[in-house]
């Protein structure tokens, strides 16, 4: 592909089908906005961090339409109901009806709350996903789960509510901090590892030209990661079944992200430790060999991303993945790896190859 | 039928489809209820004023599994974001999963929030409507509309969420208060004037009954409710057509609502004062003879229901259905009648007949 054609995928949902754009300028082109959005009415919702930076060229492409913006402040630790309510309050204030259109301007947080708010409004409007961090152009704009954090737990409530349309817009990946564009390099690399061993081999050879910022890279990570997604999210839209296979990582990652409280780790650097632990526990189950785990540590290092996990030890680490402690280790579902680029879901396995893998990890062993 | 028989109905929504049961002692057939809540872990959403009359009884049925509670004030200005949280807070405190049960015990304000609790717990969980009012068993509890009021309006935020199952037990309502179990018939007066004249002269000739708690007459009344619900549901779930049909009286209904402040006159009887508008303003039209919306206006009274509406104006009364005074009054949809029995919702009509139907009744004319 050219730098310039925006890429078109679709998610096959039946009635709820939509389209995911990819490019590295798609703001730039009022006519392809206004057209991804069913509705004169628009209310956009962005952050104090995006909105400066974006809103205005947004803004410019929703000419003729009656458009609102809001924006709430940066950072998942104000993913709740409280600031939910504020969203809700400037649908309620602007007047908007049934017909009307929210636009999520932002990153995963601003993406989950528009479109859970989207979702709850006169019991749901369109909603269209504009992602700009590399994370939620390559996993939470697609697929339709939107909702809030708990003080109890990530995103604890919330509704499958899918988009009209993911507008990702590449070029705004360039005011992305570092850090947050090695954080969704994470999810990348998760769906080279859960189903695409092509793809893991691709990233391989083009991780540098990523961090980068490369477009035609980018282009390509995005679209292929984008279209993973769609199959899986296609055939399992509720998670009843293989669509859980795009947690892998995140069980582990969640007691990292609850013991060191939302903020500290970013989502994607607690995915991708978590996907060294699950790669650590497939090898003591005889699915992957040492040269496997090499293999994905490597990659991990390669792409920025953390590698030693906080010392919290196992007894809290199983603890903050959801189990009660008299339940038997063995029955929580964990996503793993019969090998590179196949994953599985499974509650099947020795209770003992969790404790290992969690003490290796948890109590200060060297990583 | 006989009393003692309990009656079921079902709504046919493919994989969504759910039973009504219908009868006057439900909450003593422990087996039944056990059987409808597919769940070992329940929690029961109730108010102070019920909780203390049937959860005692509900949780005898629910032997056997893992059952919580959670009361929530009474009253429909607790139906807000801010008591909702507290829902979340029981279900996350009692670490339920996606495979836990909610169970709404109470009227239509407990069955709206416990129903959105569950639509939004875990992105969705099962939920069970034991409806203790006549309200909520011939209306509310059926259909799967869930939600919450904003100050901006009733109702804005909310889900469609059915219930896997309908337990109506009309031996609750020898507890219900005489004026909500006339508000009640409001809703089963609606039924027969928008679909179905044949109930509507059997209503004429049981209301006295109905009052008087017989039960027979109840069950008739109920079933038959839920039965024109559930076909029109089944046919258009979310509203995008023919449902609108049973919110005659509603949008009359609700500026006497908002004017009054939630609380003051029960839902109920601003949908019987909305119906007599919509009768009303049909007769402008020229649908109805004068003795049509006299047949219309004794059934009402007969039933203990409000006949004279608040001397709120009809620009504010313009105002409060929703309409920005620079909307031509004519773009409104309205529920009115073609004949008795037969109701349509059109936004084609004279601007003046509403303004003359508002003048009529919101003006301090004679009721």
């Amino acid at each position: 592909m050219t730098a310039s054609a925006p890429l078109e995928l679709r998610i096959d949902l039946g009635e709820r089908s939509y389209p995911i754009l990819i490019g590295p300028a798609l703001l730039d082109d009022a006519g392809l906005v206004a057209r991804h959005v069913p509705a004169r009415d628009v209310l956009v919702v962005t952050n104090e961090t995006v909105g400066p930076l974006y809103l205005e060229r947004l803004e410019a492409g929703l000419a003729g339409k009656r458009a609102r913006s809001i924006a709430l402040p940066d950072g998942e630790q104000h993913k709740n109901l409280a600031v939910l309510g504020r969203v809700f309050d400037a649908l309620v204030e602007a007047r908007l009806n049934r017909d009307a259109c929210v636009i999520a301007l932002g990153g995963g947080v601003v993406g989950d709350m528009a479109g859970f708010a989207a979702a709850c409004y006169q019991r749901g409007v369109d909603f269209v996903q504009v992602p700009t961090t590399l994370l939620a152009q390559v996993d939470s704009a697609v697929g339709g789960k939107t909702g809030v954090n708990h003080p109890g737990g990530k995103n604890l409530i919330g509704a499958f509510h899918q988009p009209r349309a993911v507008l990702a817009d590449l070029g705004t990946l360039r005011t992305l901090p570092p850090r947050e564009l090695r954080a969704g390099l994470a999810e990348v690399i998760k769906y080279g590892l859960v189903a695409d061993i092509e793809f893991l081999a691709w990233i391989e050879a083009h991780v540098e030209r990523l961090l980068a910022l490369d477009m035609d890279a980018l282009a390509f990570a995005v679209r292929r990661s984008c279209a993973i997604k769609a199959r899986i999210v296609a055939s399992d839209e509720r998670e009843q079944g293989v669509r859980a296979l795009l947690n892998l990582g995140h069980t582990f990652g969640h007691a990292i992200e609850n013991a060191s409280g939302y903020g500290e780790w970013l989502h994607g650097e607690a995915v991708a430790m978590g996907m060294l632990q699950a790669a650590d526990m497939s090898q003591r189950l005889g699915h992957l060999s040492a040269a496997d785990v090499m293999r994905v540590r490597d990659l991990l290092r390669r792409a920025g991303l953390p590698l030693a996990a906080p010392p919290i030890g196992a007894a809290r680490a199983l603890e903050l993945m959801g189990m009660d402690k008299k339940v038997l280790a063995g029955r929580i579902r964990l996503v793993l790896l019969r090998k590179l680029g196949d994953g599985i879901v499974t509650g099947d396995y020795p209770a003992d190859a969790l404790q290992q893998t969690l003490r290796t990890h948890f109590e200060g062993a060297p990583a």
